[in-house]
């Protein structure tokens, strides 16, 4: 990680060390969806506080901070999701046909009973009012907000030891009428928690070889769909001081 | 940021050191969005390679990886953009009265054309194929993961000492079809990117008394909705050893 260029810009006091950016980094790259390598022990409360005070930083828009937390480790309840669980995928399956099929139920998909707790985040689509900064043209950034504040989550985990895995196998009205939840709370995201054997060197849909990684480049696209990116070392100055010096030149 | 704990779980080679997690940490409680304090340097192309692919590691469910990226520099795209905005905020404005709309209109909500370099992300609900694993039960987990996405790509570049402003007050299909966007293609996300003079404290809705921080303990409930969480040092053993031992005992 270079970190030369970030001195010529800005308040040099809130740059990142080296090892603070490679802990960036490595928590992006590091992350997996845990569903197999689970371990049962508990998790200390000022750690689990300390991951749900990072959620709770997350972006949201208008700071509406539309989420809640509901902490699951009642075995009996967990029971129930997973029968949730496991009806919704075996319909889910039925979708798969040849070896296709053969893949699909040799996947653990979910870690509902191995991990030892459950989290379901919500969103609260009434939270600030009936008019939210920012919120107007497109309702749904409400639920946006709810999935910045899932990653925050997942990365803290990550850098904290503990594995996150999403099961989004579930009808969330079901869920919903589970947890007691108003019907303006919507369970965006049930995940289960728990330190791990081990972090999968690759993510265990690519490793089993159900899907490749798509090539970054050909997820790029400039000003507009489908032009190709230019081939360029700085990019976006405003007026484009590079153009007129060939692409060289530090700002 | 205590470590001790990790050191009994797992494969200890995968554990982070406290200054890594704290980078991971800062990023998260020093990330900001960014409006107002954009300086009009240029990005270097190695630096927004590394926010790019950030991003695209990212979960997704079914290993979708719905997302593209469209890097907007053109200036008079941008002012389209601009306009677009105006026009949206100015018909939001109208939703404010009093004390509450001399606010909102004292508010600097983007830095279209302050920002060097705009990024529009989207996503491909088609990308996959007809049926995504893990996207049956919620088919808006397509738009989800390309949240996750944009929360990698603000926290790396906060790491990097670059601003990141998520315009939301535009309507998408005006700026889709802008873009040329498929059908199929939703832009989940404009921002602006750029260098800034400084990251600000506190979030700038806070600062300027719009809204408070929800204090986090209202948001938690244990099992069901409406249970208040019960004190405890650890959480979720199965079976619960500390339910047995007084809520004391390591695992």
């Amino acid at each position: 990680m270079e970190c030369a260029m970030q001195q010529s810009h800005g308040d040099d006091s809130q740059g990142f060390s080296a090892e603070e950016k490679r802990g960036l980094y490595r928590a992006i790259y590091e992350r997996r969806d845990v569903r197999s390598q689970f371990l049962p022990d508990a998790i200390p409360q000022a750690l689990l506080s300390r991951l749900l005070s990072a959620a709770h930083h997350a972006p949201a828009v208008g700071f509406m901070q539309p989420w809640d937390f509901i902490v699951i480790d009642d075995p009996a309840l967990r029971g129930v999701v997973k029968r949730m669980f496991m009806r919704e995928n075996a319909r889910a399956a039925t979708n798969y046909t040849g070896e296709q099929a053969v893949l699909y139920h040799s996947l653990k998909l979910e870690g509902i009973l191995d991990s030892p707790l459950n989290l379901c985040i919500t969103c609260d689509r009434t939270r600030g009012g009936p008019h939210v900064l920012g919120r107007n043209t497109m309702l749904e950034t409400d639920l946006f907000s709810v999935c910045l504040a899932i990653q925050n989550l997942w990365l803290a985990a990550r850098a904290e030891g503990l594995g996150v895995g999403w099961v989004s196998i579930l009808a969330p009205e079901e869920l919903a009428q589970l947890l007691g939840l108003p019907a303006h709370v919507y369970p965006v995201s049930y995940l289960c928690l728990g330190y791990v054997r081990e972090f999968l060197a690759a993510p265990e849909l690519q490793q089993t070889g159900w899907r490749e990684r798509v090539p970054l480049e050909t997820l790029l696209h400039h000003n507009r769909w489908g032009t190709a990116m230019p081939d360029r070392e700085w990019w976006g100055a405003y007026p484009r001081r590079q153009d007129a010096t060939g692409g060289k030149e530090s700002t």
